[in-house]
């Protein structure tokens, strides 16, 4: 097996050899997906990095890694300083840092099917102060380095059921149609893999965690469209399925239909289509309208059968979660349990349910210190062992065909500390204040964010992340357009008007950095809130995720009678939902966790 | 005098005579003001309209008058639809109808001095499309119609004594220098009033309400300056205090002057700086860094001098309201009192200070259904008799030398229903979660704005308007940077961060149209929050008014402990800072208003 000396050393012999004095190395993919396949790793294979973003910039003499906040401990540990320059984004962009670093008059290549075109822009110009200049490849260097790259996944696509979907994909695309009519547009292109999955009502398993399958599509004026994919990965039923008004290609079709749209307007996405696909419609000659995908929003809105299935992968899910919490409780203070076996056992729970698909992220499994520290991947290396004094935290999800679930749980392992508990109870005020808000329709998720922050505010207590995010239905974990987050959140989603029909992460926490970390997640559904004597259309959050919150951590004093209203009225929902589904020992076990607090 | 009728006819004939084709009248001068001098209210001497914000555009056979939905009823009562189009913004912009209603290939006059070069460009824009021509006038020809325009205030300029401004006018200097500098910059042009006002430390008198003299200035890079301003306003004492280091012009040689700075690198503001002002730069070779005016932020930072001001013209301007309400309270049930008749006994007690300047606005003295109007303003014809059973809202402000000040209170004549007590208790509870934040150093305005709304939000109600504003001292009532409102608000000032230093209002309310109006507002100044065990600098507010706020209107049983002691500790200080100041029967009236609730 080579270094990643070695690999960084054949990459320098490959520019050479392809004329370049630079290439840059994103993690990403063609469809700009936060989860990427294996053959898309390029960063991790290059530089040894296992974090989720970060980017690479290699010059003759010079390479460095681009990483944010999250990452800056992990980048030292995991890739070499001897070879690599560490960068802090967003303090310095790669754009600024090419516009310093990049050779006078020198050739910087990169990927067109891995950037957006804005960031092509930005490169462009910082490279021309310094008189050099961003070259497009058409092959991508590390592709002829990497000797043992993995293929891209020819798994199977499957069919999401009309009645799970509540939706047939004809509607769908009648929608889609309807939309591109008043833009007075002939066709958009969906280049994002879940706006394609929920677009046609299918499904894959070519990236971890969403159950996406790689392809392109054009949705035409006419309500048909053209869908891009490896032709062995679509069986006899996903054919029937699609049928007639959906023509299947090749994905390597989808580059050259891109050049025949001559005088056609023609809609994409400058912030999910790659700048391959803007440069192959600019070369046709089409009219570009550079629109946000209009999926987006229409998949954000869960339809009556999504949320019927969702409750019903909710329910599952949250048994499964709550046979974790009594295993945890009754075998963690014996010792001997790790990070690694305590994410494996929650596993298994999920497993046995028998209808798990995938996991919807890797599980965050985090004791002590390491639940401090928000993005936290446990791995062989870096799993520690779980004793007596820790808090224990938990973020894990679920894929079900029915819905995508998405909690997090943090019970102590024996007695917590006073301010543990103050700091937890201080996080469930929090939580509550967002479960129980009644809004204005079209109040964008900044205007909620701060009420998630207020108990922790009060005593100079902040949290380094956003309280909410959407989730798709049996797709991405992470989806917009809204957002609960800071009205400065890069993006621009906590803007989003929320709207009944939305799905959302209710998730503050509080970190103290060394020590432990908290985080209280359920999420939550967004519905009209009928209020008598209201002057104007209100919404409120509906709860959908079921599992008790550790009433060891409680402080009862911090709340207010209302808070402990909430509490209560949940944790009697959670037998409700769990308990039928549990053995008598089990059932026995979440009685005790959901018993009324006075 | 002639009729409205007259004066379009006439300025359609003058257009005729200039070889125009339209022309385009904006609501302010030539330093893009909140308030203007009568010279420039060209807007009401063509229209009769008297709001505060509006356009009007002239064509040969249309005529159209712009004003936002505060103005909506009120152009309609004011404006002839005779003559007048009446279009909505920002529905419709004036650059849009432009767009769709100028005669093809026609040429529509604007003064140059009266818009933003954002404007100039959108209307550009717009006209072309329809082939027709945005023209700068060199004389505005409204002034050639209007035979009795009022010529600019000719009054002279007085001097802010350092000991009351806090820093001298060489220091403040000295920091736009630091900062030219560190923009490689040579000089800044400031045509702001309020900016040259605090710059060079003198204040003057030649717009309503808003201590500040006609004037334009450039900084230069080694801290002297050049102040453009009627000569005849200059009295020795200001020419003394201005110095050597400060070179005085007619305001006639500004645009000259602005043509010599070929080949050097010129701030000028974008948002406040007239699109005059840019043609002039561009004409002499400028280079043109389009800038925040470096003044907004640092004036909004009040030094210790300006905050001890502050709270001596806040204990005064307190005394007079007290005395006020005192007076209504006994006179208003007996019947006979009128809005306007409140409004300028108001007046008069402030004006029995012996100190007061001018009114920082005009007072808005509403009752019943016009309390429901959030930007009323009385006139002798619009004028309601103050009746039993309404709710009276009286929103004012005086300038003193040492401060401005704003407050809102809301009294009822008579008893209040239990409507107006739940509305009243619930703003309440909106203005004491602003007042009691605690928050990050760096957080936005926008991040608060929700606390002020939620006790309204729970009951399905909101108010239509931000939560807080900036206050200058001795300076404009309204200023920014900072601004506490939704994210979406206009102009973007909700994303500033909030620092220490700044003053702001804040004025959560609630608005029954038809019915009744309640505003509850004090300012407040942001102070850092020490908290024991605090990770971050954290800032806090210290509230500046000191008025009672109306025990009659509030319903006790929907205040939280930590409210009701919040309005008793407020109630406290009240008498402390006012009970000094009064006769013995104001004090003990004010501490009968004053008692603690149980």
């Amino acid at each position: 097996m080579s270094t990643y000396a070695d690999r960084l050393r054949a990459l320098r012999d490959q520019l050479k050899h392809d004329r370049l004095d630079g290439f840059v190395v994103p993690l990403t993919d063609e469809h700009m997906s936060e989860y990427v396949g294996g053959y898309a790793q390029r960063l991790a294979w290059l530089t040894g990095f296992q974090g989720s973003a970060g980017t690479a910039v290699v010059l003759p003499a010079e390479a460095a890694i681009f990483t944010d906040g999250r990452y800056t401990l992990q980048v030292r540990q995991q890739v070499s300083g001897d070879d690599w320059e560490y960068v802090g984004i967003p303090a310095t962009s790669v754009a600024s840092w090419l516009g310093t670093h990049a050779p006078d008059g020198g050739r910087v290549g990169y990927d067109p099917w891995l950037h957006t075109r804005g960031w092509v822009e930005e490169a462009r110009k910082a490279l021309a102060e310094k008189g050099a200049e961003l070259v497009a490849v058409t092959a991508n260097p590390i592709n002829s380095v990497w000797r043992d790259r993995p293929q891209p996944s020819d798994a199977t696509l499957s069919v999401q059921a009309d009645d799970v979907a509540g939706k047939g994909s004809a509607a769908k695309r009648a929608e889609i149609a309807d939309w591109l009519h008043e833009r007075k547009a002939d066709a958009v292109v969906l280049s994002a893999l879940d706006s394609i999955a929920w677009t046609f009502n299918i499904r894959g398993t070519d990236v971890a965690h969403t159950p996406v399958a790689l392809a392109y599509a054009i949705v035409n004026a006419d309500g048909t469209a053209d869908l891009f994919v490896t032709p062995q990965k679509i069986t006899d039923a996903v054919r029937q399925h699609l049928g007639n008004a959906i023509r299947i290609h090749d994905r390597a079709a989808f580059a050259p239909t891109l050049s025949t749209f001559r005088g056609k307007r023609v809609a994409a996405d400058p912030g999910s289509a790659v700048s391959a696909i803007f440069d192959a419609l600019d070369a046709g000659g089409a009219k570009i309208l550079p629109l946000c995908d209009p999926v987006i929003l229409a998949k954000a809105l869960k339809n009556p059968a999504e949320v019927a299935g969702h409750k019903a992968a909710q329910a599952r899910d949250g048994a499964a979660l709550v046979r974790f919490l009594k295993w945890f409780e009754e075998t963690a203070p014996q010792g001997g349990l790790t990070e690694m076996s305590a994410g494996d056992k929650l596993h298994a729970f999920r497993e046995d349910t028998g209808l798990l698909k995938d996991l919807s992220f890797d599980t965050i499994s985090a004791t002590g210190p390491n639940g401090a520290i928000p993005h936290y991947k446990v791995t062989e290396e870096l799993s520690l062992p779980i004793e007596l004094g820790q808090l224990y935290l938990v973020n894990s999800g679920g894929q079900y065909a029915d819905g995508t679930t998405d909690v997090t749980r943090v019970v102590p392992v024996g007695e917590p500390t006073p301010e543990m508990r103050d700091r937890f109870t201080r996080v469930l005020k929090g939580h509550i204040a967002i479960a129980t808000a009644i809004f204005p329709d079209g109040t964008v998720g900044a205007q909620l964010d701060s009420f998630a922050r207020r108990p922790l505010w009060d005593v100079g207590l902040d949290f380094g992340h956003g309280t909410g995010h959407g989730v798709g239905a049996f797709l991405s974990v992470h989806e917009g357009p809204q957002r609960i987050a800071q009205p400065y959140y890069p993006g621009g989603q906590a803007l989003e008007p929320l709207r009944a029909g939305m799905f959302l992460s209710n998730e503050p926490g509080y970190y103290k950095a060394g020590s432990f970390g908290i985080r209280i997640e359920n999420l939550v559904h967004i519905v009209p809130a009928e209020i008598s004597g209201a002057e104007q259309a209100m919404l409120a959050f509906e709860t959908l995720t079921f599992a008790p919150i550790e009433q060891k951590l409680i402080e009862a004093s911090l709340l207010t009678e209302k808070e402990r209203g909430w509490l209560n009225a949940y944790h009697a929902q959670v037998l409700r939902v769990v308990g039928p589904q549990l053995r008598e020992d089990e059932r026995q076990w979440l009685e005790e966790k959901c018993a009324a607090i006075g």
